[in-house]
């Protein structure tokens, strides 16, 4: 049973200002609570039908603050979703702080205002299939933690850190240590053909305004993922997930 | 001025039935509609605002049977989105009868029982990037004039034909033709070392159940997109829109 307070409080959670302040957020679903719980990362209250909690080891229980059992009318109450699954747990914020020199050893993903929390999640799928360890996002992206980002990862923010930071401190960081910055734009090199390096930074601009002014000093190498059609109307751009995709894709390819 | 009756009329057209029956289905957005506008598509019916209506070229003007000035208060009641843009329009079905061998000709996507709308017009977005001219869904994939598949294709629906197919049928008729059918799996062969050919069918599956079970006996050549990374955690697939993407591109990449 689920007090009406706890259930206010979980609403409430799905504010940024409510989660920034109390360092949790929240996570959906069966596959996903199981993800979290088999990594050991802090689970701070489980909330979830009885049959879902019984199948968990022992010694999972054991790290969880508080374990409430509730009923599909209760998970409804608190769920982000249409049709809740059987859990929803709240977990602490690990953020760490950012150390570019130590980003900037492997390849990254940079984020120039990505708004849409679906292509935010979608990304950092693509980012844990293709092996990328740190994403730095603008501090204008969507929240990481914003519940609809958290479910279209499924998981792969277990693999990804996420930073918010000034992008031009990371972009210069990159340049005064000699590291290339990709940036996929609409005229550059054509991805399958350009030399791709094994570490540097890949940067990825807004939905509809694309790569910032102030940040395109900072690139050194302006890719294009060429279009396979003479047809101009209707296709005047990737979608930015996409593009990450086939981006990560051509240097994991090349052995990045 | 629009009528209580036409508004009511254009909010059925969200759903399937009323869209089969009537053969329409309805475009959002100032841009989408000067693509649809500038391809000469039917468009039987415009509702927008005035400023949109006068900035619309005479010749397009005239190809349009109902002009319908309208202000935004009553965008909102019809549109699909929470902050309508300045057009709505409503366009005739262009459906055409699939004629197997006439795709085959080409490289093509066959597409499982894909459900989400968003993907299907991600789907269709990098297919006309990449210059797919046919896409053969199975019956029971979402409705291509789903209002929100049709804006998540951005206009790319212009370029690309989208039929709605018995998938064994059209998978037969590959294989009586020696046409490879390629799907995407977890265990199967690099996509980056396979050979891929300049024309076969591009076979995806269902968002969470993958390619159903009588359809594999069709499939000639199952690829699968490397993981590059030794976490398990999190990381079990791909987003069906980004695998399509992914490996459209690796087609592109080698010449189709």
């Amino acid at each position: 049973m689920i007090s009406r307070n706890k259930v206010k409080f979980l609403v409430s959670l799905q504010k940024k200002k409510v989660r920034d302040e109390e360092r949790l957020y929240i996570i959906e679903g069966d596959k996903l609570v199981k993800e979290f719980l088999n990594s050991g990362r802090k689970i701070t209250s489980l909330f979830a039908k009885p049959e879902f909690i019984s199948g968990i080891a022992e010694e999972s229980v054991n790290k969880i603050d508080e374990i409430v059992p509730v009923s599909y009318e209760e998970l409804k109450k608190i769920s982000c979703l249409n049709t809740p699954h059987n859990a929803i747990a709240v977990i602490k914020m690990e953020k760490e702080e950012i150390q570019p020199a130590r980003v900037l050893k492997y390849l990254s993903l940079a984020l120039d205002f990505i708004q849409d929390p679906g292509n935010l999640g979608t990304i950092i799928r693509a980012a844990a299939w293709f092996g990328i360890k740190n994403i730095v996002c603008s501090e204008d992206c969507v929240d990481v933690y914003n519940p609809k980002v958290v479910q279209a990862t499924m998981g792969a923010l277990l693999n990804v850190q996420v930073y918010y930071y000034d992008l031009r401190e990371f972009l210069k960081a990159a340049g005064e240590r000699g590291i290339p910055v990709y940036a996929t734009v609409l005229d550059g090199e054509s991805i399958y053909k350009h030399p791709l390096g094994s570490n540097g930074v890949i940067l990825l601009g807004n939905e509809s305004k694309g790569i910032s002014d102030d940040l395109m000093p900072y690139v050194t190498t302006k890719l294009v993922i060429p279009k396979f059609t003479s047809h101009t109307r209707g296709i005047e751009s990737l979608n930015v997930g996409m593009a990450a995709s086939i981006v990560l894709s051509e240097f994991a390819r090349r052995g990045h």
